[in-house]
Protein backbone atom coordinates (compact mmCIF):
# COMPACT_ATOMS: atom_id res chain seq x y z
CA UNK A 1 0.00 0.00 0.00
CA UNK A 2 1.15 3.26 -0.82
CA UNK A 3 0.17 6.92 0.19
CA UNK A 4 -0.34 9.13 -2.31
CA UNK A 5 0.34 13.05 -2.02
CA UNK A 6 -3.49 13.66 -2.62
CA UNK A 7 -3.89 11.03 0.48
CA UNK A 8 -5.34 8.28 -1.88
CA UNK A 9 -4.62 4.60 -0.89
CA UNK A 10 -3.68 2.75 -4.33
CA UNK A 11 -2.58 -1.32 -4.13
CA UNK A 12 1.24 -1.25 -5.04
CA UNK A 13 0.21 -3.16 -8.35
CA UNK A 14 -1.25 0.45 -9.55
CA UNK A 15 2.44 1.63 -9.77
CA UNK A 16 3.91 -0.66 -11.71
CA UNK A 17 1.23 -0.03 -14.47
CA UNK A 18 1.25 3.89 -13.49
CA UNK A 19 2.92 5.40 -16.95
CA UNK A 20 -0.08 3.15 -18.78
CA UNK A 21 -3.01 5.51 -18.75
CA UNK A 22 -5.25 2.55 -19.97
CA UNK A 23 -4.54 0.70 -17.25
CA UNK A 24 -4.10 3.31 -14.73
CA UNK A 25 -8.11 4.47 -15.87
CA UNK A 26 -8.63 0.10 -15.08
CA UNK A 27 -7.04 0.39 -11.72
CA UNK A 28 -8.29 1.91 -8.78
CA UNK A 29 -10.97 1.28 -5.27
CA UNK A 30 -12.69 -1.41 -7.26
CA UNK A 31 -9.29 -3.27 -8.35
CA UNK A 32 -7.85 -2.64 -4.95
CA UNK A 33 -11.23 -4.73 -3.44
CA UNK A 34 -10.69 -7.60 -6.56
CA UNK A 35 -6.82 -8.08 -5.67
CA UNK A 36 -7.79 -7.84 -1.86
CA UNK A 37 -10.65 -10.64 -2.26
CA UNK A 38 -7.49 -12.61 -4.40
CA UNK A 39 -5.75 -12.25 -0.73
CA UNK A 40 -8.32 -12.70 1.70
CA UNK A 41 -9.43 -15.89 -0.28
CA UNK A 42 -5.86 -17.23 -0.42
CA UNK A 43 -5.17 -16.90 3.58
CA UNK A 44 -8.37 -18.30 3.50
CA UNK A 45 -7.24 -21.26 1.89
CA UNK A 46 -3.87 -21.17 3.83
CA UNK A 47 -5.43 -21.34 7.05
CA UNK A 48 -8.28 -24.12 6.07
CA UNK A 49 -5.02 -26.05 4.70
CA UNK A 50 -6.87 -26.18 1.43
CA UNK A 51 -3.82 -24.65 -0.89
CA UNK A 52 -0.85 -22.96 -0.70
CA UNK A 53 -1.08 -20.07 -3.09
CA UNK A 54 0.67 -16.29 -2.42
CA UNK A 55 1.16 -13.40 -4.16
CA UNK A 56 4.15 -12.94 -5.57
CA UNK A 57 6.25 -9.74 -4.43
CA UNK A 58 6.26 -6.77 -6.71
CA UNK A 59 9.80 -7.15 -8.14
CA UNK A 60 11.52 -3.56 -7.53
CA UNK A 61 14.79 -2.51 -8.65
CA UNK A 62 16.50 -0.88 -6.21
CA UNK A 63 19.28 1.47 -6.63
CA UNK A 64 20.06 3.44 -3.49
CA UNK A 65 19.74 1.98 -0.01
CA UNK A 66 20.49 3.68 3.23
CA UNK A 67 22.40 1.29 4.91
CA UNK A 68 23.07 2.66 8.99
CA UNK A 69 25.02 0.23 10.70
CA UNK A 70 22.67 0.33 14.01
CA UNK A 71 18.92 0.48 12.26
CA UNK A 72 17.16 -1.14 9.46
CA UNK A 73 17.82 -0.42 5.85
CA UNK A 74 16.04 2.11 4.35
CA UNK A 75 16.01 2.11 0.40
CA UNK A 76 15.74 5.42 -0.97
CA UNK A 77 15.64 5.04 -4.39
CA UNK A 78 13.98 1.94 -6.30
CA UNK A 79 11.78 1.53 -9.25
CA UNK A 80 9.18 -0.65 -10.24
CA UNK A 81 10.44 -3.39 -13.30
CA UNK A 82 7.69 -5.64 -15.60
CA UNK A 83 7.35 -8.80 -13.88
CA UNK A 84 8.29 -11.56 -15.97
CA UNK A 85 5.68 -14.33 -14.32
CA UNK A 86 2.44 -13.72 -13.27
CA UNK A 87 0.84 -12.14 -10.32
CA UNK A 88 -0.02 -15.59 -8.32
CA UNK A 89 1.24 -19.18 -8.12
CA UNK A 90 1.22 -22.38 -5.33
CA UNK A 91 0.04 -25.83 -5.09
CA UNK A 92 -3.25 -27.22 -4.56
CA UNK A 93 -3.52 -31.08 -4.24
CA UNK A 94 -0.29 -31.78 -5.65
CA UNK A 95 -0.97 -29.08 -8.43
CA UNK A 96 1.19 -26.20 -9.30
CA UNK A 97 -1.47 -23.05 -10.25
CA UNK A 98 0.37 -20.32 -11.97
CA UNK A 99 -2.34 -17.13 -12.73
CA UNK A 100 -2.72 -14.05 -13.52
CA UNK A 101 -5.36 -11.74 -11.83
CA UNK A 102 -6.91 -8.98 -14.54
CA UNK A 103 -9.45 -6.30 -14.47
CA UNK A 104 -11.26 -4.02 -16.94
CA UNK A 105 -13.72 -1.48 -16.45
CA UNK A 106 -14.85 -2.09 -20.30
CA UNK A 107 -18.77 -2.73 -20.94
CA UNK A 108 -18.26 -5.61 -23.65
CA UNK A 109 -15.00 -6.77 -23.70
CA UNK A 110 -11.13 -7.62 -22.29
CA UNK A 111 -8.72 -5.91 -24.05
CA UNK A 112 -5.90 -8.49 -24.39
CA UNK A 113 -3.09 -5.83 -23.98
CA UNK A 114 -3.56 -6.20 -20.46
CA UNK A 115 -1.74 -9.05 -21.28
CA UNK A 116 2.13 -9.52 -21.69
CA UNK A 117 3.97 -11.71 -24.20
CA UNK A 118 6.35 -12.88 -21.86
CA UNK A 119 3.15 -13.54 -19.55
CA UNK A 120 1.82 -15.98 -22.14
CA UNK A 121 5.09 -17.77 -22.68
CA UNK A 122 5.50 -17.69 -19.34
CA UNK A 123 2.23 -19.77 -19.01
CA UNK A 124 3.20 -21.88 -22.07
CA UNK A 125 6.24 -23.20 -20.57
CA UNK A 126 3.99 -23.87 -17.08
CA UNK A 127 1.49 -25.74 -18.68
CA UNK A 128 4.45 -27.49 -20.74
CA UNK A 129 5.67 -28.66 -17.32
CA UNK A 130 2.00 -29.80 -16.55
CA UNK A 131 0.86 -26.87 -14.04
CA UNK A 132 -2.28 -25.61 -14.29
CA UNK A 133 -2.52 -21.73 -15.80
CA UNK A 134 -5.69 -19.47 -16.10
CA UNK A 135 -6.69 -15.63 -15.65
CA UNK A 136 -8.75 -14.38 -13.05
CA UNK A 137 -10.91 -11.46 -15.11
CA UNK A 138 -13.02 -8.81 -12.99
CA UNK A 139 -15.54 -6.70 -14.95
CA UNK A 140 -15.67 -4.07 -12.61
CA UNK A 141 -18.77 -2.50 -14.15
CA UNK A 142 -21.00 -5.50 -13.10
CA UNK A 143 -18.37 -6.17 -10.12
CA UNK A 144 -18.30 -9.97 -12.41
CA UNK A 145 -15.14 -12.39 -12.22
CA UNK A 146 -14.72 -14.89 -14.42
CA UNK A 147 -12.23 -18.20 -14.02
CA UNK A 148 -10.38 -18.31 -17.78
CA UNK A 149 -8.38 -21.09 -18.31
CA UNK A 150 -4.72 -20.82 -20.25
CA UNK A 151 -5.85 -22.87 -22.94
CA UNK A 152 -8.76 -20.26 -23.81
CA UNK A 153 -7.18 -17.28 -23.67
CA UNK A 154 -4.27 -19.03 -25.62
CA UNK A 155 -7.32 -19.33 -28.64
CA UNK A 156 -8.26 -15.78 -28.13
CA UNK A 157 -4.50 -14.62 -28.04
CA UNK A 158 -3.59 -16.72 -31.07
CA UNK A 159 -6.48 -15.13 -33.04
CA UNK A 160 -4.92 -11.51 -32.21
CA UNK A 161 -1.16 -12.93 -33.34
CA UNK A 162 -3.34 -13.78 -36.76
CA UNK A 163 -4.90 -10.34 -37.36
CA UNK A 164 -8.45 -10.94 -35.56
CA UNK A 165 -9.57 -9.03 -32.71
CA UNK A 166 -7.02 -7.69 -30.10
CA UNK A 167 -9.86 -8.53 -27.20
CA UNK A 168 -12.17 -11.28 -25.57
CA UNK A 169 -15.62 -10.82 -26.19
CA UNK A 170 -17.59 -10.54 -22.25
CA UNK A 171 -20.11 -13.46 -24.30
CA UNK A 172 -16.97 -15.12 -25.59
CA UNK A 173 -15.64 -14.94 -21.96
CA UNK A 174 -19.12 -16.26 -20.37
CA UNK A 175 -19.33 -18.78 -22.55
CA UNK A 176 -15.92 -20.43 -22.07
CA UNK A 177 -15.20 -19.20 -18.38
CA UNK A 178 -16.94 -19.87 -15.43
CA UNK A 179 -18.10 -17.00 -13.42
CA UNK A 180 -17.08 -16.64 -9.78
CA UNK A 181 -19.82 -15.62 -7.26
CA UNK A 182 -18.01 -13.44 -4.64
CA UNK A 183 -19.44 -15.05 -1.04
CA UNK A 184 -18.33 -15.30 2.29
CA UNK A 185 -15.55 -17.81 2.93
CA UNK A 186 -13.78 -17.85 0.88
CA UNK A 187 -14.23 -14.26 -0.66
CA UNK A 188 -13.61 -15.50 -4.24
CA UNK A 189 -13.58 -19.27 -4.35
CA UNK A 190 -11.92 -19.34 -7.90
CA UNK A 191 -10.58 -22.69 -6.58
CA UNK A 192 -14.41 -24.40 -6.97
CA UNK A 193 -13.79 -22.92 -10.43
CA UNK A 194 -10.73 -24.11 -10.92
CA UNK A 195 -12.27 -27.60 -10.26
CA UNK A 196 -15.35 -27.07 -12.74
CA UNK A 197 -13.27 -26.40 -15.00
CA UNK A 198 -11.43 -29.36 -15.38
CA UNK A 199 -14.57 -31.57 -14.32
CA UNK A 200 -16.08 -30.09 -17.56
CA UNK A 201 -12.87 -31.15 -19.72
CA UNK A 202 -13.29 -34.44 -18.72
CA UNK B 1 22.09 -5.78 -6.40
CA UNK B 2 22.63 -2.57 -4.33
CA UNK B 3 25.88 -0.64 -4.61
CA UNK B 4 27.14 0.68 -0.70
CA UNK B 5 28.83 3.96 0.39
CA UNK B 6 32.07 1.55 0.07
CA UNK B 7 31.08 0.57 -2.70
CA UNK B 8 31.06 -3.47 -2.15
CA UNK B 9 28.41 -5.04 -3.76
CA UNK B 10 25.98 -7.42 -2.37
CA UNK B 11 22.64 -9.13 -3.06
CA UNK B 12 20.21 -7.40 -2.17
CA UNK B 13 19.06 -10.61 0.11
CA UNK B 14 21.85 -9.02 2.44
CA UNK B 15 19.68 -6.07 3.18
CA UNK B 16 16.84 -8.50 3.96
CA UNK B 17 18.62 -9.98 7.26
CA UNK B 18 20.98 -6.94 7.57
CA UNK B 19 20.12 -6.35 11.10
CA UNK B 20 20.81 -9.42 11.55
CA UNK B 21 24.36 -9.56 12.13
CA UNK B 22 25.04 -13.36 12.21
CA UNK B 23 23.42 -13.48 8.61
CA UNK B 24 25.15 -10.79 7.30
CA UNK B 25 28.32 -12.33 7.92
CA UNK B 26 27.00 -15.34 6.37
CA UNK B 27 26.61 -13.52 2.87
CA UNK B 28 28.82 -11.74 0.69
CA UNK B 29 30.67 -12.12 -2.28
CA UNK B 30 30.61 -15.92 -2.20
CA UNK B 31 26.66 -15.70 -1.31
CA UNK B 32 26.22 -13.67 -4.06
CA UNK B 33 28.42 -16.12 -6.35
CA UNK B 34 26.16 -18.73 -4.99
CA UNK B 35 22.66 -17.02 -5.49
CA UNK B 36 23.94 -16.55 -8.95
CA UNK B 37 24.74 -20.19 -9.72
CA UNK B 38 21.15 -20.68 -8.85
CA UNK B 39 19.41 -18.24 -10.73
CA UNK B 40 21.94 -18.98 -13.67
CA UNK B 41 20.93 -23.30 -13.47
CA UNK B 42 16.99 -21.93 -13.64
CA UNK B 43 17.39 -19.99 -16.55
CA UNK B 44 18.98 -22.76 -18.02
CA UNK B 45 16.21 -25.08 -16.82
CA UNK B 46 13.45 -23.04 -18.54
CA UNK B 47 15.48 -22.23 -21.81
CA UNK B 48 16.07 -25.66 -22.22
CA UNK B 49 12.18 -26.84 -21.02
CA UNK B 50 13.75 -29.14 -18.09
CA UNK B 51 11.33 -26.94 -15.55
CA UNK B 52 10.29 -23.35 -14.73
CA UNK B 53 11.57 -22.29 -11.74
CA UNK B 54 11.79 -18.81 -10.68
CA UNK B 55 12.99 -16.32 -7.95
CA UNK B 56 10.72 -15.03 -5.55
CA UNK B 57 10.68 -10.84 -5.57
CA UNK B 58 12.08 -9.71 -2.33
CA UNK B 59 9.14 -8.42 -0.89
CA UNK B 60 9.81 -4.38 -0.43
CA UNK B 61 7.35 -2.20 1.97
CA UNK B 62 6.67 1.17 -0.18
CA UNK B 63 6.08 4.06 2.09
CA UNK B 64 6.92 7.28 -0.72
CA UNK B 65 6.72 7.35 -3.98
CA UNK B 66 7.32 10.11 -6.35
CA UNK B 67 4.81 9.82 -9.13
CA UNK B 68 5.93 11.92 -11.96
CA UNK B 69 2.89 12.50 -14.63
CA UNK B 70 4.71 11.56 -17.70
CA UNK B 71 7.73 9.79 -16.22
CA UNK B 72 8.66 6.73 -14.60
CA UNK B 73 7.32 6.09 -10.79
CA UNK B 74 10.47 6.57 -8.49
CA UNK B 75 10.21 4.63 -4.74
CA UNK B 76 11.90 7.24 -2.49
CA UNK B 77 11.27 5.56 0.94
CA UNK B 78 10.92 1.63 1.17
CA UNK B 79 11.40 -1.09 3.59
CA UNK B 80 12.35 -4.67 3.33
CA UNK B 81 9.90 -7.04 4.60
CA UNK B 82 10.99 -10.26 6.16
CA UNK B 83 9.49 -13.12 3.26
CA UNK B 84 6.61 -14.97 4.65
CA UNK B 85 7.53 -17.65 2.51
CA UNK B 86 10.87 -19.04 0.57
CA UNK B 87 13.07 -17.98 -2.01
CA UNK B 88 12.54 -19.76 -5.06
CA UNK B 89 9.68 -22.16 -6.02
CA UNK B 90 8.21 -23.29 -9.50
CA UNK B 91 7.48 -26.62 -11.54
CA UNK B 92 9.36 -29.38 -12.74
CA UNK B 93 7.59 -32.45 -14.59
CA UNK B 94 4.34 -32.18 -13.14
CA UNK B 95 5.73 -31.57 -9.46
CA UNK B 96 5.33 -27.88 -7.44
CA UNK B 97 9.21 -27.22 -5.83
CA UNK B 98 9.74 -24.58 -3.17
CA UNK B 99 13.25 -24.23 -1.62
CA UNK B 100 15.59 -22.27 0.32
CA UNK B 101 18.82 -21.50 -0.40
CA UNK B 102 21.08 -20.91 2.37
CA UNK B 103 25.02 -20.29 3.05
CA UNK B 104 26.96 -20.78 6.13
CA UNK B 105 30.68 -19.65 6.57
CA UNK B 106 30.89 -22.47 9.32
CA UNK B 107 33.30 -24.85 9.51
CA UNK B 108 31.54 -27.78 10.71
CA UNK B 109 27.73 -27.07 11.11
CA UNK B 110 24.84 -25.39 9.61
CA UNK B 111 22.75 -23.01 12.60
CA UNK B 112 19.22 -23.58 12.43
CA UNK B 113 19.06 -20.00 13.14
CA UNK B 114 19.74 -19.17 9.45
CA UNK B 115 15.39 -20.26 9.08
CA UNK B 116 12.84 -18.86 10.20
CA UNK B 117 10.00 -20.55 11.89
CA UNK B 118 7.55 -19.28 9.48
CA UNK B 119 9.59 -20.88 6.42
CA UNK B 120 9.58 -24.72 7.79
CA UNK B 121 5.57 -23.82 8.98
CA UNK B 122 5.11 -22.98 4.85
CA UNK B 123 7.14 -25.45 3.89
CA UNK B 124 5.07 -28.20 6.26
CA UNK B 125 1.78 -26.66 4.44
CA UNK B 126 3.60 -27.73 0.89
CA UNK B 127 4.55 -30.68 1.71
CA UNK B 128 1.13 -31.18 2.95
CA UNK B 129 -0.34 -30.56 -0.37
CA UNK B 130 2.47 -32.84 -1.93
CA UNK B 131 4.71 -30.56 -2.87
CA UNK B 132 8.39 -30.63 -2.78
CA UNK B 133 10.22 -29.02 -0.48
CA UNK B 134 14.01 -28.62 0.56
CA UNK B 135 17.26 -26.33 1.18
CA UNK B 136 20.27 -25.90 -0.62
CA UNK B 137 23.21 -25.24 1.95
CA UNK B 138 26.43 -23.98 0.58
CA UNK B 139 29.42 -24.47 3.09
CA UNK B 140 31.25 -21.24 1.50
CA UNK B 141 34.64 -22.44 3.37
CA UNK B 142 34.77 -25.60 1.20
CA UNK B 143 32.75 -24.38 -1.62
CA UNK B 144 30.41 -26.76 -1.06
CA UNK B 145 26.49 -27.03 -2.15
CA UNK B 146 23.84 -29.63 -0.61
CA UNK B 147 20.63 -30.84 -1.47
CA UNK B 148 19.00 -31.52 1.93
CA UNK B 149 15.22 -32.26 1.86
CA UNK B 150 12.51 -30.85 4.27
CA UNK B 151 12.00 -34.14 5.66
CA UNK B 152 15.59 -34.14 7.20
CA UNK B 153 15.58 -30.55 7.93
CA UNK B 154 12.80 -31.06 10.33
CA UNK B 155 13.90 -34.01 11.63
CA UNK B 156 17.01 -31.43 13.34
CA UNK B 157 14.44 -28.53 13.11
CA UNK B 158 12.18 -30.87 16.20
CA UNK B 159 15.91 -31.93 17.60
CA UNK B 160 16.28 -28.07 18.32
CA UNK B 161 12.97 -27.57 19.02
CA UNK B 162 13.38 -30.46 22.17
CA UNK B 163 16.40 -29.02 23.19
CA UNK B 164 18.92 -30.45 21.14
CA UNK B 165 21.64 -28.78 19.16
CA UNK B 166 20.83 -25.57 17.73
CA UNK B 167 22.65 -26.73 14.20
CA UNK B 168 23.12 -29.51 11.97
CA UNK B 169 26.74 -31.15 11.68
CA UNK B 170 28.34 -30.43 7.88
CA UNK B 171 28.76 -34.47 8.71
CA UNK B 172 24.84 -35.16 9.33
CA UNK B 173 24.53 -32.85 6.16
CA UNK B 174 26.89 -35.32 4.18
CA UNK B 175 25.05 -37.98 5.25
CA UNK B 176 21.67 -37.01 4.87
CA UNK B 177 22.06 -34.70 2.36
CA UNK B 178 23.24 -34.56 -1.67
CA UNK B 179 26.52 -33.28 -2.62
CA UNK B 180 25.86 -30.91 -5.97
CA UNK B 181 29.12 -30.62 -7.82
CA UNK B 182 29.29 -27.46 -9.64
CA UNK B 183 29.30 -27.70 -13.07
CA UNK B 184 29.36 -25.88 -16.40
CA UNK B 185 25.55 -26.49 -18.06
CA UNK B 186 23.84 -26.17 -15.67
CA UNK B 187 26.00 -24.36 -13.14
CA UNK B 188 24.15 -26.23 -10.17
CA UNK B 189 22.52 -29.18 -11.12
CA UNK B 190 20.09 -29.49 -8.35
CA UNK B 191 17.40 -30.85 -10.11
CA UNK B 192 19.48 -34.11 -10.62
CA UNK B 193 19.84 -34.49 -7.00
CA UNK B 194 16.47 -33.97 -6.17
CA UNK B 195 15.72 -36.71 -8.41
CA UNK B 196 18.60 -38.66 -6.79
CA UNK B 197 17.20 -38.15 -3.41
CA UNK B 198 13.16 -39.09 -4.49
CA UNK B 199 15.10 -42.54 -5.87
CA UNK B 200 16.98 -42.95 -2.25
CA UNK B 201 13.72 -42.89 -1.10
CA UNK B 202 11.79 -45.78 -3.42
Amino acid sequence: MVNYPNGKKHPSKDLVTSTDKKRKINYGGRGMIFEESIDTSNQYYRSHRIAVIHKRPTPVQIVKVDYPKRSQAVIKEAYFKTPSTTDYNGIYKGHYLDFEAKETHNKTSFPLSNIHEHQVEHMRAVEEQQGCCFFLIHFSLYNEVYYLSFKHLEFYWQRMKQGGRKSITLTEIRNDGILIPYGYKPRLDYLSALTLSHESEE
